[in-house]
């Protein structure tokens, strides 16, 4: 039977695009494919896409059916998710048997070997395409299960995690075309015949690749392990979080249609929902048909993979302690204004939000003059308010609280000093089960050691803490154990002078983290952009890896040489 | 004080080679820049560089000598080495006070990462040279640890290792170029300004490099970790094996005098030579400031590492069983010859030398005619007889037996089964002290359950085992088993059946192994060549790297970016 899809068709579709995204890795430039703008989708649009209506449609369709992924070995259907927003989602998945899985996995693999790099990378962007196309329905799923709020959702969890996994294609690709298909090898011999060799050089995948995802960004933190492992080889194994199975089984669902079009077996993807309480990824994780793991989420079971999954290529992203060093501004309205965005955005629940501002306690140096630390932290609360003073807007830019955990520590966070901004609560006209809450700001003092516990540990969610220091050669000193001991996603600082500047570079450049200095416009330091910006570095404890650079792919595959006398 | 080698001297000097090796990775056609002939050296050879006599008067004054490196935290000198071959080194070498070098080392590393990837690529390729001109020099020092004929030591302990630190030197440098210096960023905002970000990427190292050296290839085997490690700003600390220190002692001299000309700091490579049974590796592998491992060595050891040194980038070749399927051939006395020098060439003291051979056994298709299994294996042990028949081509091809471990093996071999190929003793009557062997071939029934234990080990050094199989399919599923249980650095195969062939290559590709086949000429399944063959694969048990590939290189850095409002 011949594919629906051809190789020809796929390579013309998609090469240009592949081609883009190369050179894009190479200079960093902005560039996207995927359009952030709800109204690039629909009629009118990217052709064949769903606009919002039948995004939003595709959505409520699902609710109380099963999404059918025709895996073998399925033994039940699990479910159960709920919206933070309230709604129950009422859908369900398969769950495995993975005895069964797992072989039948490992079966689609010589052909997916055998059609090589640039096929592969080509059915990945055929994938990623359908993926953009429903981006309104994937939205829905993400704001679903994540709590995110519809914008954030659709931007974060569509196009910015399209372009993630395009990236990890990009990259896959180019590391294996490194090492050509085959070369010719004539070693001279002085006056005897040249030895003459012919070789050929394979791309061979390391085995199936689990995917761990996490609770608040399915697909964006899914998409670059997902890809990466798929487009060298290797079958990968969907093992969603519980709270948001949907976004991920929904890309399954897609990747498993694309492969079974373009004429492969739609087993080298699969999903694997669990039970309650059932432990999967543990179990699944010490498999020896899992060569490679990709995990989001707490550092405690970060640390187990690394430890236990030893048969295994494990890329962690875990907790860090972002800090931002506040030294001197020459926009302290800018400043002000982004800090206020930044601790506000999907209430603080993102890796890379700072958590310890650092600031000096004689006050910094602002084009407004002089503020005390006391000053600075009112005027800082104040901004957040003015941010947030709008519920329409504080709903759009603070989502939901995911889960229940979340609001325990934010609660307990005004126990930890003077409380100098209090969280308050938001009425969602919307999802009135939802649980909206503005952040919390504490003030604690960067020399005593009781609140050393609070400001040394990561606190997620929407609570930030305002550390006096004494001066910003403390705040450097302060930001190098913090990033060495706890780990960093972000780093951010503000100043004017460049000594400090030079001293915070300093840190970053030998802590490993990255920097992210002096942003009062519409960047902020929690957000990264694919192609250009690297997320995480890899070099601290707060992840191994980074997204996305040569070492998040280049051992996802090994190269196998066959020589033969020419 | 301006160095004594400028930035701009090195890399007119040293830029072209650079860019030919950068070539040849991707090309892997042939190429050295480093002369395999004796005579290409001295007089009339490669400018500076020593010739015969003079490396062999430079080995002989280091006699009674201490190797003096000026380190700090020299707390006393370890020495005792003696030669394969008989006589006492008689060299001494600094041993270290641990908590002094390492703080040391740490403090070099700055300058080093700001001095950026080219320069510290010239820097390498500086080094290689000045160890190039004195390869006679370096191949007595080789043979004299290792027990390498001197031919061998000369080849394989020079340009050869040389080559293998220019490659990871040219892996590592476009690893690290292909993240731009900078970039300018500008994302489009629709009527608004677009938001401009300038970006700064740097590589930084991730710590102190540890470089655990072997006995049998002390530079071949070193140098690729030792300079992929340098060349992305990780300062090097060499631990040798204490058998075989003085090759990797005059390599740190002489990285050490270079960094030192060209304005760096020394101590970015360090020695730490040890005490007898002192476990110096043991002790450094889980220091915090040892961020990256190379090992090469025993299996027991090497897991070790993997499963202790959980703070550095471990990378390992342990052991492995190599396997040769012997089907048919329409080159019978190529065959023959081909084997016969694999399994004698130094003993078999190579990681890469073939332990199994695996033959049918109603035997085997060849242009003379049918041989039995037993014909073919008595015509095997005659070519080897014939091959080292003569004293002197004996001695210039094994060498000698590296350590009393490797003699007790070969001793023990002949009563594993049927001899077909009896080991005798040559006299060496340059070195009566030496310990020479011819290799045993061993006859063994695969199918017998008491067979299995022997041929599923690897036995070190000059041991063959014949095994029959009952067909060329169960020879394909016996190298199977053996690569996935027990991992091989190499496959051979000889076979003119097309159908054979797929066979043994599917198992390669699914188990991921290195496959020679039909070698009949002057490659032999033992060697391989840098910028064009993989050693090793990195799949399978014998070993988690191959040299040299982006995965060896890639995670030995990490890309710190600095972005600002431009």
């Amino acid at each position: 039977m011949a594919a629906e899809l051809s190789a020809v068709q796929l390579i013309e579709k998609h090469r240009p695009t592949l081609d883009r995204a190369l050179e894009a890795i190479r200079s960093r430039a902005y560039w996207s494919p995927h359009p952030e703008h709800p109204k690039a989708y629909g009629e009118g649009g990217a052709p064949g896409s769903l606009g919002a209506a039948e995004g939003q449609a595709a959505f409520d369709a699902l609710s109380g059916t099963r999404i059918e992924l025709d895996q073998p070995g399925t033994d039940g259907w699990v479910g159960g998710e709920v919206s933070p927003y309230g709604p129950e989602l009422g859908v369900e998945y398969p769950h495995p048997d993975v005895d069964v899985l797992l072989p039948a996995m490992r079966k689609a693999v010589p052909a997916w070997r055998d059609a090589g790099a640039e096929a592969r990378s080509m059915v990945c962007l055929e994938i990623l395409s359908r993926i953009s196309a429903r981006t309104h329905e994937f939205a829905h799923a993400v704001m679903h299960t994540s709590g995110q709020a519809f914008m954030m959702a659709f931007q974060a969890g569509g196009p910015h995690a399209q372009d993630r996994g395009l990236e990890a294609v990009a990259y896959a690709y180019v590391e294996q075309v490194r090492t050509p298909d085959a070369a010719d090898w004539s070693k001279p011999q002085g006056k005897r015949d040249p030895l003459n060799l012919r070789k050929q050089f394979t791309p061979v995948p390391r085995g199936v690749s689990l995917l761990i995802g996490c609770n608040t960004f399915p697909t964006w933190n899914g998409y670059p392990g997902l890809f990466a492992s798929l487009a060298t080889g290797n079958p990968v194994l969907v093992k969603p979080h519980p709270r948001a199975v949907l976004p991920l089984a929904l890309t399954v669902a897609v990747a498993r249609e694309t492969l079974r079009e373009a004429g492969f077996d739609p087993n080298l993807v699969c999903l694997a929902a669990e039970r309650p309480d059932e432990g999967l990824a543990k179990t699944l994780a010490v498999r020896p048909e899992i060569r490679i793991i990709d995990y989001t989420g707490s550092t405690s079971f970060g640390d187990w993979l690394e430890a236990n999954a030893r048969q295994a290529q494990v890329y962690t992203e875990k907790a860090g302690v972002n800090t931002v060093v506040v030294d001197s501004t020459d926009d302290y309205k800018g400043m002000l204004g982004n800090l206020a965005f930044s601790l506000s955005l999907y209430s603080g629940q993102m890796c890379t939000t700072p958590q310890n501002l650092l600031i000096p306690r004689d006050g910094i140096d602002t084009d407004q003059g002089h503020r005390s630390y006391d000053e600075f932290v009112a005027d800082l609360a104040t901004a957040v308010e003015k941010l947030l003073g709008d519920d329409a807007r504080a709903n759009a830019l603070l989502g939901a609280i995911v889960n229940p955990q979340v609001k325990e520590r934010l609660e307990a966070a005004s126990g930890l000093g003077e409380v100098a901004l209090a969280s308050r609560t938001v009425q969602n006209p919307d999802f009135p089960g939802a649980t909206v809450r503005t952040p919390v700001i504490v003030k604690l003092d960067g020399s005593k050691p009781d609140d050393e516990a609070s400001y040394m540990s990561e606190c997620f969610g929407p609570v930030s803490f305002a550390v006096s220091v004494d001066s910003a050669a403390d705040a450097a000193a302060l930001l190098r154990r913090t990033v060495r001991e706890k780990g960093a996603m972000t780093v951010g600082a503000y100043t004017t002078s460049p000594e400090v500047e030079r001293l915070v570079e300093d840190v970053c450049l030998e802590e490993c983290a990255q920097l992210s200095l002096n942003l009062t416009g519409g960047v902020y330091v929690n957000q990264t952009a694919a192609f250009s910006d690297f997320h995480g570095s890899g070099g601290n404890p707060a992840a191994n890896a980074a997204l996305c650079d040569g070492a998040f792919v280049a051992n996802r595959f090994r190269t196998v040489e066959v020589r033969r006398p020419a």
